[in-house]
């Protein structure tokens, strides 16, 4: 999927994996309660949705569709930390009370939390129904609406519960994106800028560009971000759905990274902020291994600093501490563990005969700045 | 598919439901690790398992694998009590701190409940693992362990949240069943008179004659029972794996069942126990509909009693609550309620058009013998 510098200004896609296939519209006020219908057929909808979107869209939101739908919420707390099951059965009881069946349509409406635990529950809630995928963060359009991984976190591991369930649709407006601050932003520039690592070395380039310029915002420059992030993950999905082989390297920094998350309690890092330590990680030790050189570390470093990113592991998670976390990885299989590492920029190898003391010496290297 | 009077000896079956095809292997004094073994290619394996089982069974099921499997166990409480998202997760932590990944497989040995609950957490651990069934009840052999419905229960719904999702293999040993007590064996008798009530009179009317000869757990009739509920099994679940239609039909009694177990907590009934008082129901209900008589009715009720079941509503109960609760039934849609109820005996329908006040009438009339 070659990176496309002419502007686009919509995108509709349909993902084909397995027996389901859906539709991904994309654009910039894309929003069209017109669109929703065509693709909701129930009569009761269900919105769960974060404080982000309460605060700037739930209304008018809700007001566009009150007429054609009878409709309920659910407002989950901000972060990673209440992704667990236990809120997927408390919304399970109000869905319970409220008489929500089969046929009853829930919608995700925010971030990767709110999409990662709607999936989840409606993925079991009476063995499943329909939803519908309406990502508001860089993070959730570039990376977790499509795709249909679902899962809520353990304190001993990141998405130790899911499912593979996709969405009936996903409907992705880059309008919403204006509305994250800073620091959202730069949490979804995380996981843009693994996509151009292990996939597509120009992609790469540009978004340096963009970021060393402080052009990533701009409404041109974000479209051209979400539509290829997803035409490149369409690809990877459709060849391998259920993550028996290549979609494995889209984990590229996330090995670390989940780990890192865990043992934080899910509270100092957002995902793509602790994505961003690990990609650091798995750079050294591709380096180490001499796929990349010192230099080309070192320029990812930087990008990743100009975008507001942290590179260093802090001082409270010890060398053991993330080498006995990074064992329980979903990759990893009873044999090895498995890691995702660079041939080279743009080019990603999943590999499983490292040597743990290489391991080891990454991650002493990545408590420093360089 | 007939009723077979002839004797078997043991039968493998394969299911074939949508992309899964796996064995089923039933017989008398059937257990064998090389058995096990040859469908079983992991180093480690985790047992979940029950009381009964650990008492009778599990030390000798050990030691014949733990040569060949690196094995962990838990033993869950008894009763659909403990059948929670709780627990899930409970066991959830000791996988994850044992490190067992994906392609480690899971053994469900022990009753439904076992069944239910860990087929729901070999569905969701790390996205999805294997897991072998080893029934040990009558009603895990005849009703839960073959389908691939997994679930948890919920204060407001029995098997509120859950998957579909099949097992590798089950392995269905009717040795087993020789150390049921006389509660937990009437409790499997209920599900089993419910096959014939729904598909097959003359089943239907030879358990009778079993049952009030008082030789139902005669082993060769044994072996009758659990051949012909498999098959009988296997062929809705094939038609319908996803229960979007005919395979309903296995529900009946369950709609008012569930409700029953619900607002009892999961403590005052066994699951067959809480369904024979739902089939009653439901024969009521057919009766006032004009689609049996009542003598048919009393002659199912004789057959319940002599089975020592249950037939009659506790006062606990009242109709409005069971009115109410019914509301929360899974094969409900947003438009209407819907129930499974006798045309004749051996022939069930699903009816989504029953006056609510037909269904008033026949609740209040189960609270007597007659």
């Amino acid at each position: 999927v070659p990176f496309q510098t002419a502007q686009v200004e919509k995108i509709n896609m349909t993902i084909e994996a397995g027996k389901n296939h859906y539709s991904v519209y994309i654009g910039h006020h894309l929003w069209d309660s017109l669109l929703f219908q065509s693709e909701v057929k129930s009569k009761k909808i269900f919105i769960v949705t974060d404080e982000m979107v309460e605060k700037f869209y739930l209304k008018k939101f809700i007001d566009s569709l009150k007429d054609k739908y009878e409709i309920n919420y659910f407002v989950l707390p901000p972060g990673e930390s209440f992704k667990t099951v236990l809120m997927v059965e408390k919304i399970a009881t109000r869905l319970l009370e409220l008489n929500y069946s089969r046929d009853s349509t829930l919608v995700a409406f925010g971030g990767g939390v709110v999409g990662d635990l709607a999936g989840f529950l409606a993925s079991i809630y009476k063995r499943g129904l329909s939803y519908v995928q309406i990502p508001t963060t860089l993070v959730a359009q570039t990376t977790a609406a499509v795709g249909g991984k679902t899962g809520v976190n353990h304190a001993l591991l990141k998405n130790a519960m899911g499912t593979f369930y996709h969405p009936q649709c996903v409907i992705m407006d880059t309008a919403f994106l204006m509305s994250l601050d800073d620091r959202q932003f730069s949490n979804g520039l995380s996981e843009v800028i693994g996509y151009g690592l292990i996939l597509d070395a120009d992609f790469f380039y540009w978004l340096k560009s963009i970021i060393f310029d402080n052009t990533a915002r701009e409404i041109q420059n974000l479209k051209k971000i979400v539509f290829h992030c997803c035409r490149l993950k369409k690809s990877i999905v459709e060849e391998d759905e259920q993550d028996n082989g290549r979609r494995a390297i889209l984990n590229f920094g996330h090995t670390f990274g989940h780990a890192i998350e865990s043992l934080t309690h899910y509270q100092s890092f957002l995902h793509g902020e602790a994505v961003a330590i690990g990609m650091r990680i798995a750079l050294t030790l591709s380096q180490l291994l001499g796929w990349i050189s010192v230099e080309e570390v070192q320029l990812v470093i930087d990008v990743l600093l100009k975008a507001n990113l942290p590179v260093q592991l802090p001082q409270s998670i010890t060398v053991n501490d993330l080498m006995t976390a990074i064992q329980k990885d979903k990759k990893n299989n009873e044999n090895e563990q498995r890691f995702i590492l660079l041939k080279s920029i743009g080019e990603a190898i999943i590999s499983s005969r490292i040597p743990l003391e290489l391991v080891r010496n990454a991650i002493e290297s990545s408590y420093s700045f360089r």
